[in-house]
Order: C-alpha cells, then structure tokens, then sequence
C-alpha cells in the first residue's frame, strides 16, 4: 500500500503479469499512478509497480476493497467473473472495458453471436452442448471441426482440431462447455490492434502479421508483409467497427484469418496484445500508453509507425535459468536491438520476454529478431 | 524492502528525483530492479519503484546499508561525499562512476584543472580565496568575471556574474569556497551526452543546442541547428577524451559555449541529464538505458536519431496545481506529442516535467514543443 498522496489519476489493473508491467513507463511519462491486484508478490507487474495490492481476482470482496479510491479500473487479463465487473460498475466505480464489452472476449459462443449480427465475418461457428450437435455441423461444413472452449482458452490451450467423431468425443470428456467452428484453410494469420475511448474517439493501428508455432505467436511483422491497401483497410474497418459497436473502452486486438475467400475474425482481446508489442519502440504512442489513454478518457495517441519494418519476436525460456548473461552478445552483436524481460523465472517453453528490431528491409529486421531470441534462449550463434 | 528475489541485477540509485525516476523504464524492459536511495517516501522515483529505501546520503551508515546487495550502484544527483563514494568502493561495492571520475562533477576546480592538463578548451579561470585574487584575474581577462561555488551549484545557482568589485564582495559574503572565470561571450550553448563503460566502450550521442532562460534550461534542439560538421566532431571528441581520460563509467553530459573563437566547456553532469531527455523517444537508446548498459559493463546501444529533429522543451510549475485536467488540450492539439511528468507537486517555476516532439522542420517542431509547454503551464493557447 502506498504511503503518499496520488498526484495524478490513480489507474487499478486488476492481473499483474506482463501486460501490466508493460503499462508502467507509460503510466510513469504520464504521471498515472498504478495500482496492481496481485496473487503474489513476485509477479512480473508487482515487482516494478509500488502499489500493488495482493487477492484473488475471482473474490468480489477483494475486488471491492482493490477498487476503493481508483480512478478507473481495467485488465491485464479477461478472467474476472463478469458478474463481478457488474457489481463493481454498480458501485460506481469506472470499469473499462466494461462487462457488456469485456463479455466478448470472455465468451466466445457470445462473440461470434454479435459479431454475427453485426456482420463481420466469421468462421462458420454452432453452439453445441454434446458430440450430437457436432455431427449435423461436420456434414454441412465439413470436417475437421474445431471445437473451442467458450470461456478461459489461450495460447492454443482450449482448442481441439477434431478429424473424427472420435477426436470429437476427447474433446467432450474435458468437461467444458465447447462451441464448434469450420477448419479454416487460412493463408496466414493477420492481426488489427484499435483503441476507443469512453466518448467514442477510434484510432487503428497498422495490419500485422503474425506467425504462429504450435499454437503460440512467435513472431509479428508490422506492417504485414504484401498486404494489398484493401485487405488492409478491410481489417481496420473491422477493428473500428467492433469497438464502437460493442462499446469498447481501451485497446482491442481482432485476430483474423486471411484466406482466399478474404478476411475471417478468429479472436478477440479486449487490452494490449502480444501482437502489439512491437508499438513500443515501433508507433509514436505504445498499444500501452493508447491504453492507459483510453480508460482515462484523454484524446488518444497517434498510431503512426517510427520506421518502415518493426519486427517483434517472442522470447520463451530456454533451459538455462540465467538469461542475463547472454545480453552481453545480444547487445554487442546488435546495438539496435530492443529487449523486453518480463521479470519472471525462466522456464522451458514459457513466454519470458520479446525482442523487437526496427529497419528498412524486411528479411533484414527479421533476421536480427531471430538472431536475438535464438541466441537468448539456445545460446546458438545463428 | 522487497519481499521477493531478484531475477536481474540490482542496480542502486543514490537519490530519488526525475533522473531515477525516468531509468525505471529501461530497468522494467531489461528486467534490471532499481532500488533508490530517497529522503522520503513520496519523492519522483519513490512513487514507481517499490523498492524504495529511506535514508540519508550524506550518512555513510545509511549509504552502507542500502548498498548491500546491490550489483552495481549510481546516482541521481553529485552531491554524495566523495569520501563516502570512497568507503562504499573500499568495501567492495561498484561504484559507477566511481570516486576518482565523479570528483570533477562535484568539485569544478578539480574538473578545470584536469581539463587544462589534458588539453581540452575551457574559459580562463582561476581558484580565488577571497576578492584580493579577483583583482589580478580581473586585470587579466577583464570584466564581468563570473564567480562560481566550487561545489553544489546547478540551474545557475551558485553563479555570481560580478560586473564590479563590489560584486565580488558580495559574492564572496555567500561565505562557500568560490572560482573564477572569465565571462565567456558565448553565440549560443550546445551540449555532448557520451557514455562510457568499464570495459572502455564509448558512445556519443548527436550535439544539441540547449537554449537557456534566466540560468535554466528550457529548451533542447537535436541535433544542433546549422552546426558545421567540424565543431560537430570536435565536440564529440572533447566527450570522448573526457570520459576516457578521468575513466567515467555511464553517462556524462558535457555543456559547451560556442564562441567566436570555437567551443569552450562550461560544466559536466556524469549521470543523465536534462540535455539528454530528448533521447528517450529520439534515440534508438535513451540517456537512461545507456547508463545502465554502462554501470552494469553490457555493451552500450546505438545512439542513432529516430527522427531527423527533435526538441525537448522542460515544463516549469505554473499557478495552476492540477496539471491533469490541461492533458485533454494539448494531446487532443498534438496526438504524436510526448508528455513526461515527473510526479511533483506542482510549484511555481519548479521543474516538473518535460515534453518532446519529433519531426522533420525545426521551426514547426520547435512550435509543437513550445505549444504544448505553455498550454501546460498557462492554460494560454499560442
């Protein structure tokens, strides 16, 4: 707890992994004062933000006594109970994104609904409550199917590409509530970050590409490479449409699909995105500081990229526990490169930090990521 | 005190002001913990960085105790006893800069003296011990002869510019151990940031012109208008002779006269500073990053411009206290102008902040910076 007065506006993440860390040298230029609600105090947020208060998410009680003297509230995650958003809101306290917002990125049997009627295209998708609702779907759509946990799923987690009556059944004996959709046979996958804020300004950043291994983003080229002015305007059309339709506080990110039939929305996250990563060295105002903007209804940022090509790529934990003595390569070999550490033990395969490259030339900047994330985490000269 | 392990270095800060407050964010992206030195718990840097210590720097025991555990320490500002710098070194601790460099930053006889021996150009000078040696220096170099502390001086204070002997009187009835120098007719003052660290690598960002109001900085021009190429590269030597030859270790600021006759040294700062604040949006490595590469021995960023101008303007208190509200202006005005708050109360003429504005015309970036500064302080609209 602090011991001081605010100066600024007091702003409560409620999650204190990355993302929140992230929000700190924003809040920092800005004078925004953070608050972080923690599970522990070693969390990545915690132990950069003085104010961080520790509970459970999940705990309306905690909630409440987290939220007394906040100016406005928001998430590092989507995972608080949407019926404790609405007690917080009803208690007069600024949650953005709110829950009739925020339910879209909780619930993705709600999300294609809306998205649906608003008409933004989507995968074909189905609601069903047992392998017998699959059957009818897989004869008209075809197999695989895809069956996704409505709430909770990420980084492929939740997901099961089912090729048979058999794989469907797997799926079900996980016990979740599911939702079916069609196998989409994309060309690549693209990704749109927009911000609104509460009185309705909109800015979109530039279409992304990013690149996926096993279900997990390894690699987001901004601008995507080759994509054609319409595909473009297209994607952030979408973006801006979604936010002002379903209320949006803050930043979203809309994952698409680029197929031959055109663009299909995947997922939605409604706070800053790993595929935004890159706006910190690469935009004039960071998805963070956009963020930070938009709960506090101030005029948001400008978008606009600081070089031709940024390149982010993600740093997972290699076996060696020390990352910090492979900087000593990384920067000498490099005194361009940009690193992030998320201030969190390394483990194999978990998601530690990012690097991100500016250049002119593609291959180039992409290069140098790869050479940095390979070296950080192998200790591999490629 | 923090109740976790560190998973980076811990570097110490000695002091808590804007200047720690603002290597935070470099620290949160290389995953480096600062701990700070404060004098109290809501000082700039104490509001952002949990791992606060209270304490007094001139107290070695204070220094002692929040030293342990530190990999490597620094400062926020020069006014630690040279002494104390001493022990903290002799007990083994890494002190960066360490005494030897840091003495001609606190003492202005002693930087004068090496500078002279080592050839680099400064303004005739002289130590005094009372107003019978003005009388000869004066005879010499004639009038005005500025008179400064020989230590603690900052912002023009501790600055006498004496036009008479009476003058000189009164300056020396301040009663502190004063130098002279001769009045310098400068055509306008620029500035060199260079760092270095331990292992010898050395870094130089762009000169900038630094234009100064009644002894304080106000605005910072990147690079220097109109420079020629040569008194570019020669203030960029005299940056690198110095830190290599009194061994700094992070960053040093050099401030220049220009002159007639070619350029002069006024002063040194060894750690961060305000002719440097442009570099946090403006180079591809910010004064802040640079100095903790620096006093953790990584190998040093790139110090390449991110735009072809940059202007710095710093914010003073104006009569308003609730700086906040006047954010909704001046970003609604500019979307891609970049606000630092230092998280001060606000005071009349204090230094509470800065802005910055990167683009391609010095007269339309300068006007941007200008704007958003007098909007902030006055609530005029220019």
């Amino acid at each position: 707890m602090s011991s001081y007065h605010p100066i600024g506006p007091v702003v409560g993440i409620i999650g204190a992994g990355q993302l929140a860390r992230m929000t700190q040298p924003p809040a920092i230029a800005l004078g925004v004062e953070l608050r972080v609600l923690a599970g522990a105090p070693d969390e990545s947020a915690a132990r950069v933000i003085p104010d961080t208060r520790l509970g459970d998410y999940r705990d309306l009680a905690d909630l409440r006594e987290f939220a007394q003297g906040c100016d406005a509230i928001t998430f590092d995650h989507e995972h608080v109970p949407t019926e404790h958003i609405r007690a917080l809101a009803a208690g007069g306290h600024a949650v953005r994104p709110g829950a009739d917002a925020l339910v879209h990125a909780q619930d993705k049997a709600v999300m294609r609904e809306r998205l649906t009627e608003i008409g933004v295209p989507c995968p074909a998708w189905a609601r069903v409550a047992g392998p017998e609702d699959v059957a009818p779907f897989a004869a008209e759509h075809g197999w695989p199917v895809v069956l996704k946990t409505v709430r909770g799923g990420y980084d492929g987690r939740g997901v099961w590409v089912c090729r048979t009556p058999e794989d469907v059944a797997e799926a079900f004996a996980s016990g979740v509530e599911l939702m079916a959709e069609a196998f989409v046979p994309f060309e690549r996958e693209l990704a749109v970050l927009v911000a609104r804020s509460p009185h309705g300004q909109g800015v979109s950043y530039p279409v992304v590409e990013t690149v996926q291994q096993d279900g997990v983003c390894v690699e987001v080229l901004a601008p995507a490479p080759g994509l054609d002015q319409e595909d473009a305007a297209q994607a952030q059309r979408i973006g801006l449409q979604i936010v002002h339709e379903l209320g949006v506080t803050g930043m979203l990110a809309v994952e698409l699909f680029q197929t031959a039939g055109g663009l299909l929305v995947n997922e939605l996250a409604m706070r800053p995105h790993n595929s935004g990563h890159w706006t910190i060295e690469g935009s004039a105002t960071s998805q963070f500081e956009q963020h930070l903007r938009a709960v506090l209804d101030l005029p948001l940022g400008s978008p606009e990229m600081t070089a031709p090509v940024v390149v982010m790529a993600n740093l997972l934990g290699g076996d060696d526990p020390d990352l910090f003595k492979r900087y000593e390569h990384v920067f000498a070999h490099d005194p361009g490169i940009k690193l992030h550490f998320y201030g969190k033990e390394v483990r194999p395969g978990r998601k530690i930090g990012h690097v991100t490259a500016l250049g002119a030339d593609l291959e180039e900047t992409r290069a140098r990521a790869r050479h940095a994330v390979v070296y950080l985490t192998t200790g591999e000269y490629t």
